[in-house]
């Protein structure tokens, strides 16, 4: 029923995920009401979005440039990496300003019932990174959830295994700030138990 | 800190009504590992979103033939119109599938905050339409709120003041399907008492 240029940019939307169909009209007739230039610089950008994007030959974030800005930049420490599952999450990390290592990108998590093993993932290039290198601590940061926890598990063994005395650590779970002890779920409440820390 | 091409998707995204900036970064990710030719038909849907689209000359839906699908469709009434807001509203009657009369868009909804008078929607164009017209029925269907109400009540004086005799009626307001009186609003309930009927 409606004009196919139309139905076309709302299909287009349909198709991301969380936009149902009314969200992808709703959108769709935002855009028609928008001068030609943005539409054109719209269309553009998607059709330019992956040029000239690759991973970094060292941590495996998304850039374009030869090594990512992290791992060029000289004021951060070589002695700590941050292991992530996505690029996103490296963004997160560094939006909240508390680390200053370099990381290291997965690119997943192992998920058997989606068919992702270790051997999907940028493991064995991490325990490359490590072997012959002065870093001291490796910190888990995967999701916690179940296909993290279980990425960090395998990861930690291999690292284990390595000659290199390295530190493991994980990302403490526990209770979101501005959370709620009596909405919170068991596991999340144990792992705070667990985690606790002095009182200072 | 992103590589030009992504932050260039996700500051388009952001700028779409509903989406955040960080629903933003998840879709350009999304988008990130599609294959090119899906980018590249996304982007020419909407760099193609306009062309050929146009307002039909009778009820000013938008089109691509000359009149609208619905305005050309000879098994609808012509003496009933539904005079609503936007095309969105009446794809959204289309789909109830409760009505066989035809239309009138009128552009939007008289909204002084806005600077939205009455002639800046389409309220002279149905004027027009109705003089010398066998039209027996108008259905205001202008959404339920402010704005809504008072451009039912202003075209309604419009047409009452027309020498045609047109029955004037207005969408029912109520509780809708699957609500809950404990929860709905005064305004909701008040007009689900005024506008009840008999029970068959």
């Amino acid at each position: 029923m409606l004009p196919k240029n139309i139905q076309n940019l709302i299909d287009e939307f349909a198709r991301l995920p969380g936009i149902g169909p009314k969200s992808a009209a709703r959108l769709t007739f935002y855009l028609l009401s928008k001068p030609d230039f943005e539409l054109e610089r719209f269309g553009q950008s998607l059709q330019n979005l992956r040029s000239n994007i690759k991973l970094c030959s060292q941590c495996f974030n998304i850039t374009d440039t030869d090594d990512c800005r992290i791992c060029q930049d000289g004021n951060r420490t070589r002695r700590i990496i941050a292991v992530v599952e996505e690029p996103l999450d490296v963004i997160a990390l560094e939006k909240s300003g508390g680390f200053r290592g370099i990381y290291h990108v997965l690119g997943g998590s192992i998920d058997p019932l989606n068919g992702i093993g270790p051997e999907n993932l940028r493991v064995n290039e991490l325990v490359e990174r490590l072997k012959d290198s002065d870093v001291e601590e490796i910190i888990l940061a995967t999701n916690p959830d179940f296909e993290g926890e279980a990425t960090a598990a395998y990861i930690k063994d291999k690292i284990v295994a390595l000659p290199n005395e390295i530190r493991i650590t994980r990302i403490a779970r526990g209770l979101p700030m501005g959370g709620d002890l009596e909405y919170a779920d068991e596991v999340t409440l144990k792992r705070s138990m667990e985690g606790r820390g002095e009182y200072l």
